[in-house]
């Protein structure tokens, strides 16, 4: 199989981040939170494709997971762009304008085996 | 802030899955796993975007898992198309040729706020 071949990869590098807010029905807090990411998705020099979702109304299976308040999902063109990233001062903003407003923070990373 | 500027948002419905095999370690166990995984990228219909990889060597931090085996992303243009891909053939064939290889799956669908 040529991998050559495998239609519009999604990136070398996905960096999935799960918040959990303390209160996660505070319109306020809501919005205090969507404010700091989105000042992070606009100002961030590193990532090269974004997404903030909420969990979607899949069918409830017992392998999905949707108790996370939102989904921030960064593609990074190679793991020295995250590495960055994590001392960026947009990311280090973002901690200090938004981190006293979650409960718990999940990261995977994924480095693409398609390359 | 006009959310219609947020650079390159990744697509309105992600639908991520991490897998854990039963034998990781096992090359025969993986190529298994990643020659029906490939299959399901080049065939499926629904999905705009894919991405498959494997934990990235990340700065270990407590909010980091890395335990898993595979991590498969999947982009859909709405939620329709991932119902759709729920019950497609090429998704059954999928499970069928590789659900004996792994222990556990971890799904998270995430729909995009910023449309």
């Amino acid at each position: 199989m040529n991998l050559k071949s495998i239609k519009n990869k999604t990136g070398p590098f996905v960096h999935t981040v799960f918040f959990w807010l303390k209160n996660p029905t505070h319109t306020s807090d809501r919005k205090a939170f969507e404010k700091a990411i989105r000042k992070l998705i606009e100002t961030n020099p590193q990532a090269i494709s974004n997404h903030l979702g909420c969990p979607a109304e899949s069918e409830k299976r017992d392998v999905v997971d949707n108790s996370f308040t939102y989904c921030y999902v960064m593609i990074f063109p190679d793991e020295a762009s995250q590495n960055a990233y994590q001392t960026d001062s947009t990311h280090l903003k973002f901690i200090e304008e938004a981190s006293h407003l979650w409960d718990r923070v999940l990261v995977y990373d994924s480095l693409s085996i398609n390359n």
